[in-house]
């Protein structure tokens, strides 16, 4: 298969400037939306719809759906579920379908939807991702949650982190996956200490997750690639060929 | 004095996000806009009016300025001056008045007017800028021109370059100054070869202008701070405080 192309956006406020046709998304918001819809396909959970408003996952929670919802790092009063992916490890949500918002996840998630593809992007399934996004013929598109606008590291890093597994693939388009790149490169050995100093790390501490943050930067601890299918995320099954994502 | 924060907008194009107010604003197009205007202070010009649109810049150019214009990296038809520093040291242009468009430069100042005081930052000037911004009270913006709204590796490694020197005095505001300062840190003994790879170098080379991205990429060879003085920028005297900028 020829080169292809591998871009990163690193805040969904600059998603005007990217091109979405012909190219696999991935959406990543490490700590922690995107982390947690892994842990929760992992997990048996059935399918997530992500809404961007709060309202909307409201309505959903009165349509019978299991929300979650997480504004600003807490989770808000009356949803079930919050943020942490631990919360995604309970045996009752097998098979279950639900409703989540976040700050920064799930309005990157409708963001990108006018792409070809949407697939869900963590260290927890990084690898599982990687060759999935190899096998494929199509260019990628990272796209950063980042915070409230705003550049973040952790987003950024994972970004790196695939940038680097995808490189004898891939070129880069543009001078952002190249930075990512280089960071990641640069503290690979000790993310986690490295990112003690990240504001949003420092903003999750005081909200006492500090376990959540060291589980979130795991690498591989999964191999599936929840991916969007009309306005639901689904579990990839293997052997599925780019020709079916977003179908 | 209490220690000061700091903060890098990576485009003009995440300018919303950021605060202005009570903020010296460094703006920054290392290839080569701010690098062009510091060395035309540091060679006598008298003042440079940064202009958004090519219009503008034109209309100036029949009032009798001396008119430089960029777009895409090429001097623009019909206009005297280019955008490589070389052009600025012809002793000409001592004591002249100069009427500038580039294609990222001139757009990040004329956004950044917002804020109390603009000042252009490169890689020629950056510790008399440093010493500058250390001897003053306010918070600091670093506004990176990068390319049409997408981040950049080189205005990213001033900025990085910046905060570094500014560690002392000043905190990172947000995960982008930590960025760029790891960034610089990691390839600061060789900053030309690492910028090789970025997309904007590679834009340049095909111009031939090597010579150029050199000489942008070299510290402290001017003492010069140009700073906006209403729809103009001028050059900096010595003993100059905080209160005269933007007055």
């Amino acid at each position: 298969m020829a080169k292809r192309k591998i871009d990163v956006c690193l805040t969904p406020d600059l998603l005007h400037l990217y091109e979405f046709k012909d190219r696999i998304v991935v959406v990543v918001d490490i700590l922690r939306a995107t982390s947690c819809m892994t842990t929760a396909f992992a997990h048996g959970v059935k399918e997530i719809i992500p809404v961007a408003e709060l309202e909307e996952c409201r309505k959903l929670k009165e349509q019978g759906f299991i929300a979650a919802a997480e504004r600003n790092g807490s989770k808000v009063e009356g949803f079930e579920l919050d943020n942490s992916p631990f919360s995604y490890m309970n045996p009752k949500l097998k098979g279950k379908s639900i409703a989540v918002t976040t700050t920064n996840g799930t309005l990157a998630i409708s963001k990108s939807k006018e792409s070809v593809a949407v697939v869900i992007g963590s260290f927890l399934n990084i690898s599982a991702l990687a060759n999935f996004l190899k096998s494929q013929p199509q260019n990628v598109l990272i796209l950063c949650a980042g915070w409230k606008g705003k550049f973040n590291l952790e987003d950024s890093l994972f970004a790196g982190a695939l940038t680097e597994a995808l490189k004898d693939d891939f070129d880069s388009e543009c001078d952002s996956p190249l930075a990512a790149q280089y960071l990641y490169n640069y503290v690979k050995t000790d993310i986690v200490n490295f990112l003690q100093k990240s504001s949003h790390v420092k903003r999750l501490k005081r909200l006492g997750i500090e376990k959540d943050i060291e589980f979130c930067l795991t690498s591989d601890q999964y191999e599936v690639i929840p991916f969007l299918k009309g306005d639901k995320l689904i579990k990839m099954e293997s052997n599925f060929t780019y020709n079916q994502v977003g179908a």
